[in-house]
């Protein structure tokens, strides 16, 4: 197949110039002019530049990378997500890429190929190297090294926010519990949250966590429960977490809330069927996807934004736990 | 912009030889073909023909409509849906339809024109008249009129073993309790299973169902609960009807399992954590999103399937409401 070289070698001019008649972008002599039509038609060349101007053209898909959309979290926020996309007429395409970089790489590809037009990413994978500033990705709880906007529930505020309710309970001495990851990640925030207000507080507090993932759950639990018997409060870093301890500390005798008091954190309980209805710090969800695809879509008209990090605020959600 | 009859016009031939020469299909005269190339470079008019083109290229897309993500039977569907068409490096576009049939109509076109291969979709609903049997969809759970190849599970075996459970758990007037769709759906068979074994058995039973959506929940369930009080056991058509009912009914003073035994059907519940954890038919949620998948390839291949109807089978998973 021809290349643009091609069609410069056989009209005698420079490859800009083939450019310029192409796009039809700058003066061109019409000698020139007439010369480079006439290797473009003896080459047969234009499809492939034209093909390639073809897939220029702005996509209106924005790929999803998710760990897994089989979760309540994810699939709140990808709800939200497709909804305000169509708003502008945009398409979603859903990426599971728990465990799988390639995946995550992949559509970072698509996008340098303008196959998309923007990604929104949870991702625990360390893809940072890839990324740049410059293109219109959107990270959702996780910072990236380099400055890739992130939209999160403001955690900070979330691990005091459920310090505060658990004393306001009659707690008097908590602990925090959870999963270390190794890519910093804007959860983390609620662990230091929590700190911050319990020291703050004078307390006696405990934090006890594990790195991620935690792959044997009774040995997390149990140990817990053995080592800090004394503890009167648990926040856990998410509802996950905080509804695995409530079941181990039941079998252990101990009753929540009248032995304890427990505050997770998501809020991915929608109704009240199941039990216990947790107390938890909710995440809004809803105006996080919103946000999210509203910053893209500046970042893909190319717009600056003014910050790299948008933490919304988060509310605490009494249920039958504290 | 030139069209391909402006072409045909310049040069003095028809557009079928136009056509020829673009696609390099067929015998042209040198003269006629110097030409045709002569008109469009003149017309510049190679672009469009040439876009065109790469728009039929076979997308790698298929749309997944479903009335919404946010659901955890929905969302587990999704999960196994993606990671089947990962194996083929296909793409899934995500299409909340719930409520609006615009949206699937858009994805109806977006196939026409190629820029989807595929839809597999869960649609409540009526858009069977743009739908033709020879395009590349495979339903969900549910019936088009026409010959639109269905994934389903069991839905009758899954109603008998429902029953039978609930005999073998010592029931003697069971109900079935649920709503009605306007549109046929294959979830409709859950009661006909149930009432095909209650006759085999001679039982006595009840069928309650309204009208879907059920709007009034607390009328819905407090109507039942006050004319059937004699009822000892429940086969109810989703998770979601048993664990209202379970709720509404512990309000009342009635137990479960010990005054009113309880089956739910499709298994939402992935762990033992939240409460009561429901006695359920269990959809084979992964081998029917596998399963639609691979016949979504042959579809797409062109491959005439030999059933119109794939029922998968289900699973009795006990819990604690029976």
């Amino acid at each position: 197949m021809s290349s643009i070289k091609d069609v410069a070698n056989l009209a005698g001019v420079a490859v800009g110039t083939v450019s310029r008649v192409i796009n039809n972008s700058g003066a061109v002599k019409p000698e020139t002019l007439r010369k480079v039509k006439a290797a473009i038609t003896q080459l047969n060349y234009i499809p492939n530049e034209v093909a390639r101007n073809f897939k220029m053209q702005k996509s209106k898909m924005v790929a999803l990378l998710l760990p897994t959309i089989w979760h309540p979290f994810f699939s709140e926020l990808a709800y939200y997500i497709e909804d305000e996309l169509d708003r502008e007429g945009f398409k979603l395409i859903l990426c599971n890429s728990g465990g799988k970089p390639e995946k995550e790489l992949y559509y970072l590809d698509m996008l340098q190929q303008n196959k998309v037009a923007g990604i929104v990413g949870i991702t625990y994978n360390d893809i940072d190297k890839n990324v740049s500033t410059d293109i219109p990705i959107v990270s959702i709880d996780r910072h990236f090294d380099k400055k890739i906007t992130c939209v999160t529930s403001d955690n900070f505020e979330g691990g005091r926010l459920a310090l505060r309710e658990l004393v306001k309970a009659g707690v008097r001495k908590p602990a925090f519990i959870g999963s270390l990851t190794e890519v910093p990640s804007e959860t983390m925030n609620r662990k230091e949250g929590f700190i911050h207000e319990a020291e703050a507080l004078g307390l006696d507090f405990v934090v006890y966590e594990k790195p991620d993932p935690v792959t044997d759950e009774e040995q997390f639990y149990s140990e817990f429960i053995r080592e800090h018997g004394d503890v009167d409060g648990v926040f856990a870093i998410t509802d996950m977490f905080a509804a695995n301890y409530i079941e181990r500390a039941g079998k252990e005798g101990i009753r929540v809330p009248q032995d304890v008091k427990v505050i997770g954190y998501d809020g991915i309980q929608d109704h009240q069927l199941f039990h216990p209805v947790l107390s938890t710090i909710r995440q809004p969800v809803e105006e996080m996807a919103r946000t999210t695809i509203r910053l893209l879509f500046k970042k893909i008209e190319g717009e600056t934004l003014d910050r790299e990090t948008y933490r919304i605020p988060v509310v605490f959600r009494p249920g039958e736990t504290t």
